[in-house]
């Protein structure tokens, strides 16, 4: 009975493991997994911190005996130490450092990814705090209630910066949120990352941009957090939130290769460069299907779609994946900024001949109650016009997330901006307008796109 | 100057003006409209008389004035009363019954759709009311306000039906909603109507399915509808919406060619039969995209698409409707309904080979407060995999419209049932799940699709 051996009990990981269940009844598969929470939805962890989810066992996207009821070996705090591709052998240590070599025959290697550590002096300090695993928020869970902390400093204005700004208002916390660049949320454009900034503010959130952060100091019982252009916030607890890097060691070591980013390189199957050994997750590189090379986008939806592929090809499957498109969206009180595709800038760096506008409209008909504004950026290419890319940012009850999924749909299938107009969308006056918004700013991109457009 | 003439102010005939002029600034355009009230959103009716908008004028997509300053001419209170095409004019009458013939190049017809009248004893008596113009609506609230009736039944569980339904329930009427099918909601399968009538029932409505009405009749102030297997039902006001016919005896007359529901027959051009006629929305056929063929299916949202197309044309452009998908959405109270492409008996007609499962899913990780159960039906071949529609019901608050619009876009674009979890969409918890709802039904539709299924 062949054995497929995964490493990495998270989204990808175990993605992988349930798929090749599907597709191969037969095979042997086993989870190693480092901690004692396999399976469990980290992109959950700031709602738990925030107050807004009581207990964190319902962040299991499902539980490890309904894992192992699917006939999948679960592995927990299982280190993988060393890969043997020659032998085809892991060796594993578990909590009592135990050593064990675990044949395979085929391999999945989904250890994720770890913090980046930005060059700032003080990381190490006691209160301050990262944000990746379970055991990341377990520590900081402790913190907050515990030492009650009256006021955080939040570095990184991405995701997750964003996300644990709010939990910590929802804490009744005073939160200062600093950001390298120009503005927060740096995979949208800059004039839909000031209105998150502005959300931010209209919940007392201090915002602070343009500024590297050079030191954490302790103070009096404080942390301080200085940076240039004479920065200086100090707070009980920092929180460093300035993205990932993948955690590709291991899968190095054994002579799999990996790319510009640190990431494993994988091609569309999900395999290495190492026979029978196959990457999935936030540790791997990304096939972009706009830009038809790989990138590194660590992303929960990614690594769930990169895992089934992997799994289902590990287990004597045939499967592709298809690519990212970057799609991501967060929600940051009552906003929702989403992005799919590519910005301006990408488009042009990929060789296309970009158009970018920015179109202020509706959700839905303006004299039923409750619309909202919706802010769309739509970049398509001038020569083709072909969509590129999409950014919307609107209330949360203006259905922005799903309503960017009609982008997405369309630039996985190559639409031009013009035949968006075209798809027979839903209305009803509560809840749209009888062109979608969706069309109103792609209708504005074809009258732009027009060649006498500004010549009078 | 060429002269674009159009016949109806409503959906159709105003985006065919907007559009001519767009594309061909030079030609002259002309809009008779039998009303005083061009450009008005009728599909906001139920919303005004229901009390959730408060001024008629909001109605409006845009003021008579904005049209008139693009250069468009309306000639309102103006009845179209014969066309001739040998001569290429138009006969038309107005208020004070004075007659004139306006010459045109080209001519659109976008004479919409009148109330069916069924075979029903009594649908003259005071105090039944059909919706269908802004008239009709003015009628029904001037009744509503002078009268202060205090029950209501609503003859047909279509959108109208539903949307009135909830309007009177908003006035604090008792409402009596009676459908001739076993189910309301028609368009969408049974199991997802009767969803939509245990909303109903909780907001107070009696439903009451399978009957057919025979005769409406004053009894002692009150209004009683009778129909089958002894339904009985006494109110102050009755509703007919038991759905439209086209109002296509004018263009019929000059020798436009209708077809199997008495509709304009058309082409994708939208040009009639007759040279220099071209014909949009209600009075007109629709063509279908998945049937290819032409069928009637008066929408808002397609009239726009058909008018637009129209105006082009008749301006000398090049445009081609793309088709209709059959999208469909309603919100009834915190429910809303929605359709997309083709049911399992429609596709069995058209020759597809449909296999058609139902999904229970969530519309966001269930840890994240508020998450709403989705019900989604999704329609595929079984021989190709190819997508042939979907319905959902959910929670107003679950992006059902617009998530809803995803499997539009992949309708409009062929994609395979598997295909859909190959698409990146947005994935953040408090408004997702990692695979989108979209997609966890796609793989059970996948999995329902294997050959052995069921074998053991």
């Amino acid at each position: 009975m062949p054995h497929l051996l995964i490493i990495g009990g998270s989204d990808a990981g175990i993605s992988a493991a349930l798929r090749a269940r599907e597709v191969n009844p037969a095979c042997e598969i086993t989870v190693v997994a480092a901690d004692r929470y396999p399976n469990y939805s980290i992109c959950g962890l700031p709602f738990w911190l925030g107050g807004e989810i009581a207990d964190w066992r319902d962040l299991a996207h499902r539980k490890a005996r309904d894992i192992e009821a699917q006939g999948i070996q679960l592995l927990l705090e299982h280190t993988a130490q060393a890969i043997d591709p020659a032998d085809k052998t892991v060796t594993v240590v578990d909590v009592d450092r135990r050593s064990r070599r675990i044949s395979y025959d085929t391999l999945v290697i989904g250890t994720g990814a770890v913090p980046a550590r930005p060059p700032i002096r003080g990381l190490e300090q006691q209160g301050l705090f990262f944000l990746r695993t379970m055991t990341d928020g377990f520590a900081l869970h402790d913190y907050l209630e515990m030492q009650s902390p009256a006021s955080a400093v939040v570095v990184g204005g991405g995701y997750i910066g964003l996300e644990m700004a709010e939990a910590f208002v929802h804490r009744g916390m005073q939160v200062t949120l600093v950001e390298y660049f120009p503005s927060v949320l740096t995979t949208l454009d800059p004039p839909l990352g000031a209105l998150v900034a502005d959300e931010l503010s209209r919940h007392g959130v201090t915002v602070v941009t343009g500024v590297t952060v050079e030191a954490i100091e302790p103070q009096r019982g404080k942390l301080v957090v200085t940076g240039s252009g004479g920065f200086h916030a100090g707070a009980d607890l920092v929180l460093a939130a300035t993205g990932v890097r993948p955690d590709a060691g291991l899968a190095a070591a054994a002579g799999v290769e990996t790319g510009r980013w640190g990431a494993i390189r994988v091609n569309q199957a999900m395999e290495t460069n190492v026979p029978y050994i196959y990457a999935a997750g936030d540790c791997a590189e990304t096939y972009h299907r706009l830009l038809e090379q790989y990138v590194y986008l660590p992303l929960g939806s990614t690594a769930h779609k990169q895992g089934r592929v992997a799994g289902e090809n590990a287990a004597g499957g045939q499967a592709t994946f298809a690519g990212t498109l970057g799609t991501q969206v967060v929600k940051v009180f009552d906003l929702v900024a989403a992005r799919t595709g590519l910005r301006d800038t990408e488009a042009h760096q990929a060789g296309f001949d970009p158009l970018t506008v920015q179109v202020e409209t509706w959700d839905h008909k303006t004299y039923y109650p409750g619309a909202q504004r919706l802010h769309i950026r739509i970049t398509g290419d001038r020569r083709t016009g072909r969509l590129l890319g999409a950014q919307m940012v609107g209330h949360r009850a203006a259905e922005v997330s799903k309503r960017l999924d009609v982008f997405a749909a369309a630039l996985f299938n190559g639409m031009t901006v013009a035949a968006l107009s075209d798809i027979d969308l839903s209305y009803t006056p509560p809840l749209s307008t009888p062109w979608d918004a969706v069309q109103v700013a792609a209708q504005v991109w074809v009258e732009h796109r027009k060649p006498d457009r500004g010549s009078g």
